[in-house]
């Protein structure tokens, strides 16, 4: 049912109310942004966006991102007010306290509803992106009467500023994802003042030149709202709706005004609102009638969902289209035969080309990959297996040309995550996280399964200098929390953290790869999984053990090469893979301390060799333990002539471990 | 003088010829983009370009930024053939050898005549917004008869897909940066192919819609390239020049295709195109003629420079002049009589606010300071002493609203640095270092002096919750070579911590601050400059010392309270404030020795306190230390919440290090 105006109103000013209220009782917040959309959001919900309450994960939900999630009151209010069993009203009265699911930001991981975390501006609207791509996608495969739904997007002027803004609505547009529309809170006002104070743009016409369909509102004005959303829906191309709205509308001497951006009324001004909308009732409490409207509206999702039930049920794909939407890998998927088939024959080859080889497995044995690249396919090996690309002509490709958009790319990933049904991995120079950390770091907090294929993982990729070569970054990824971060040594490590990686239901993670070629390191066959513990002894001492040598990487074989020149002088010395600190430092006690007894260097010398800073190696060295890194940037030179410059030889490493051991 | 196509071609192609040959012999490199913009760039130099290769720091040049800096043998070829001192021919034989000059990418560090090091796309071009922001700002200062010149960039498809551009041309068209020129070479490929597979964009209208003047050239034709360079030069506003070309112009086989854009031609592609050119000479020669006729362009140049010196000789304002151009602070600035006045009136301030109040002093005391903020002026508290917003009807601001624009801000303050004559310092919230990350590297790896003001450095912040709270961001930022990242404890630190920073001329610097307020930790006079070691102890023991409390920021009052709590039990604890973990690792042994001596956890416990991760505090704690922090995410609450709930109270750490000592 449609509501007339007299009805809408006081439904919208139900959100204003809650918004002012929570942010007052928290003494903390943004009640600016949710009353100046509180008429938008209102019509949204209770007209177009295609939900049930009662079944918050339906896969053929429409897919609402709050991208200007400072205003997370609206939709704690949204959720509340239209039958969501969270947040209850007691959650909203502790908003912003411990403990509670209405976070200052909106938590996917908190509240059912809210579909990804939001809060580092443009990120949400990038990551509603992903969104969109993926319903297009699995709509091509299991059809509209399976996967047909929509992704609308609140965002702020801050989204729009965003540099990530330009790369997500040029993804957008250029793949013409027509369900996704973007209502863009038109109030001029930023947290410093005016709009006028930083931008001149206009807004629309660029996003018209980057192939978006614009219109807008008055966003104050139902109808108006609803000819614009009309506007859209009919759309052949991603929609912007331009909402001239006014900040913090209902607040009579704030609205208007970044007064209201992020910081409460105070009691004068709620009193004085509550008295212009005419708003009687007490705070934290919503009139029955206006609850009932509002609980009215999820009234058509629950119909549209029962007969989408009956559809599932009768589908042939059914089995199928749940295992994707559940995210579970095919049964027996494993990439067993294919590391046998490695171990029998050793490759030389680089990293980055052994991941190439374990993806033509992977995207041949689970439909639901989808690849890409930020402009670098030929050197990421990102492109494998077969997979065609996913064009506007053609949603089921399964591989992405993200153009030169790292974190745009990053983010759309999350957002496919996120919707589910598909395992996003896509490729750069790992030099290039630092352009794409924002998302990495929510890809972590928001616990998706998204796969990061970082290239040229050193100063081994040579002569591009020292602007291409990580140093810190490796390190620095590996603080990340829940974040796991994958440096393998040769091609059967490469393939074990593919399949780590892909088992990973609620952890992002990254693959560190070579651009320069490595010799199989692991070659015996019944050594296997090895890399799922994190670190492992690849070669145990041969004399008595003096030294152990963790080393990660490329610089695996150069341990092997250190410990068997020792071994030569009769110092034993283990070898230790580290393939992924975060999954060792999970690992049980006994474990741990069989690879890294806890005993004095004078004993036994723990050294560790990464071409990469130092910080932080102490962890697993001991601090009197030998670290061979990298603590300055890079240079520009063929990768042979810097690993010996560096002192990343044989002959460079083990005098320093053998005076070490004398000293 | 101009000259005629006949002299211009052999010119540009002269930049061809070096450009196959230097890659060919490096093996390596990108021949593509040199080629496409021979001919563009040529006319550039020779015709519009002010610049003296007899003095390449001349304070009033042009401004010429490569921001595709992967044609690195772009500008090579023009320093060279324009008669720069470097690089000389053998240079550009040793193209991407270790220690030449001619890297992979162009290195501000490694030539004179390159304005700043590019590579990672987009940052050229928002460098160079800020070059011209500095150019209007000292042109109010010093007049037109000292400044009065143009900022050039060529870029490429990469560096306009990159979601900086956005933000940075947002930026200068805001401020009406009328002196800047980019020159865009459109040849409509990309690395992974045609411009199609990932882009629809209109990037004509997009530049015009954020109040760019916007014109366009076909790239190869002498005459439209000097009529869009004239029309760019008379408009009112910053100008996109779209450069139709065709990459790796001049090898017919290859040419127009992404097989030229990064890897060598070839010996029979550089044959064939050797004839096509009609381009007799062996590699590495330029016939005579060529040489002279690029060696004459030069001497416009000079004379203009003449006649500058003569005016800068005349000018009063010389010495002042010379000064902020040779980044030298007044003689006698400190802000001693500040820190005296702390001392007798202790504050409890946030380092925020505390920051705000050193910048009242310095605002006061240096012309030269241009600060900003990216949207959070109210919450970084940069604007202070009075200054005004820098805008485009008044230049002589020293104010910027960046907007919501942190990428685009950083390497915005990384071009003025650069510029030289004035020092940037711009602020958002320290977890958004995420969203700016490539340009403090930059920064870092280019050696400029930006000050990062980064405010809620912790879950201090509190409400705002884990998208706001940085976890890992203080250390892993420790992690970047030459950068300094201090945290200082009260507004004593802070006050020491601006005048390290601006005391730096090669070094940038982060400041992590609070949001919350702290008690002032420093209050005996005669403890001055305490800082600037990087850390010092702040208590000494009382008892018998068996604890040594390492402490950064909000922490160190904490961990006073912890000491104090451990005398009364008996146990002597010191506590040490590390300001600033970079500048202590340059101290000699002594003085390290004194604050953390190599002795025993069982005989003095080391112990760290930082309200983030443990990771990489090892190195300070040794191996049986003690690391308090955090290695998880944050959460959203009242920050005394926040404090109690992560165990950052003085009850919740002194057990820990009571029964650490007792074990």
């Amino acid at each position: 049912m449609t509501f007339d105006t007299a009805a809408l109103a006081p439904m919208a000013d139900a959100i204003r109310a809650l918004s002012m209220d929570a942010v007052e009782a928290a003494n903390s917040g943004h009640p600016g942004m949710p009353m100046g959309m509180a008429d938008v959001a209102t019509v949204l919900w209770s007209e177009y966006l295609k939900h049930d309450p009662e079944a918050p994960d339906w896969a053929d939900r429409d897919r609402f991102v709050l991208s200007a999630g400072h205003g997370s009151m609206l939709i704690y209010s949204l959720l509340h007010l239209s039958g969501y069993d969270h947040p209850t009203m007691e959650d909203i009265r502790n908003f912003r306290k411990l403990g509670g699911p209405c976070a200052g930001h909106p938590e996917n991981f908190l509240l059912d509803g809210v579909e990804c975390t939001t809060g580092p501006l443009g990120q949400g609207l990038a990551m509603a992106v992903g969104m969109a791509i993926a319903e297009r996608h699995l709509n091509t495969a299991f059809g509209s009467d399976l996967v047909d739904h929509r992704t609308w997007v609140i965002a702020g002027d801050g989204c729009l500023m965003e540099g990530i803004n330009h790369e997500a609505i040029g993804l957008a547009g250029h793949l013409k994802l027509d369900r996704m529309t973007v209502l863009w809170d038109d109030n001029r006002i930023t947290i410093d003042g005016s709009t006028d104070l930083s931008t001149s743009e206009d807004i629309k016409a660029r996003y018209k030149a980057t192939g978006w369909h614009v219109t807008e509102c008055d966003g104050h004005d139902f109808a108006s709202i609803r000819k614009a959303l009309d506007e859209a829906v009919a759309s052949d191309r991603p929609s912007l709706i331009a909402c001239r709205t006014v900040i913090g509308k209902g607040a009579p001497n704030k609205q208007g005004t970044s007064a209201t951006h992020g910081a409460p009324l105070g009691e004068d001004e709620i009193a004085a609102a509550r008295k212009q909308l005419g708003w009687d009732a007490k705070p934290f409490e919503v009139p029955a009638e206006i609850l009932a409207n509002w609980r009215t509206t999820g009234e058509r999702g629950a119909k549209v969902r029962a007969e989408w039930t009956e559809r599932l049920s009768a589908s042939s794909e059914r089995a199928e289209f749940e295992r994707r939407m559940a995210g579970d890998l095919p049964a027996g998927f494993d990439l067993d035969s294919y590391i046998q088939s490695l171990m029998k024959e050793p490759q030389k080859v680089a990293t980055r080309k052994a991941s190439e080889m374990a993806l033509a497995q992977i995207n041949a044995k689970l439909p639901e990959t989808i690849g890409g690249s930020a402009d670098l396919t030929g050197s990421n090996n990102t492109k494998a297996g077969g997979i065609g690309p996913l064009t506007a002509e053609d949603y089921s490709g399964r591989y992405i040309y993200y153009g030169i958009r790292e974190f745009g790319m990053a983010a759309a990933m999350n957002g496919m995550a996120l919707h589910g049904g598909v395992i996003p991995y896509g490729g750069t120079f790992l030099v290039f996280t630092d352009y794409c950390r924002g998302a990495i770091r929510l890809a972590a907090l928001q616990q998706t399964r998204a796969i990061f294929v970082m290239t040229h993982d050193s100063i081994g990729l040579g002569e591009d200098g020292p602007t291409h070569q990580p140093i810190e970054h490796v390190q620095s990824l590996r603080m990340i929390p829940n974040l796991l971060v994958m440096r393998p040594a040769d091609a059967v490590e490469t393939a074990e953290c593919w399949e780590i990686a892909l088992r990973e239901k609620n952890r992002p993670t990254v693959l560190a790869l070579t651009r320069q070629n490595l010799p199989q390191v692991r070659i015996a066959p019944e050594n296997t999984d090895l890399s799922a513990r994190g670190a492992y002894r690849l070669k145990k001492a041969g004399n008595k053990r003096r030294a152990i040598l963790i080393a990660t990487g490329s610089e695996v074989h150069l341990a092997l090469e250190c410990a068997e020149a020792l071994e030569k002088q009769g110092v034993g010395a283990d070898v230790i893979s580290m393939v992924c600190t975060q999954l060792f430092d999970e690992q049980d006690d006994a474990y741990k301390a069989d690879l890294l007894p806890d005993v004095q260097p004078d004993e036994i010398l723990r050294v560790s060799i990464e071409a990469g800073t130092t910080f932080g190696w102490d962890r697993y060295t001991m601090t009197n333990g030998l670290r061979i890194g990298i603590d300055r940037f890079g240079a520009s030179a063929p990768a042979g002539d810097l690993f010996e410059k560096f002192g990343f030889t044989a002959d460079a490493i083990v005098p320093q471990i053998m005076n070490k051991l004398n000293a």
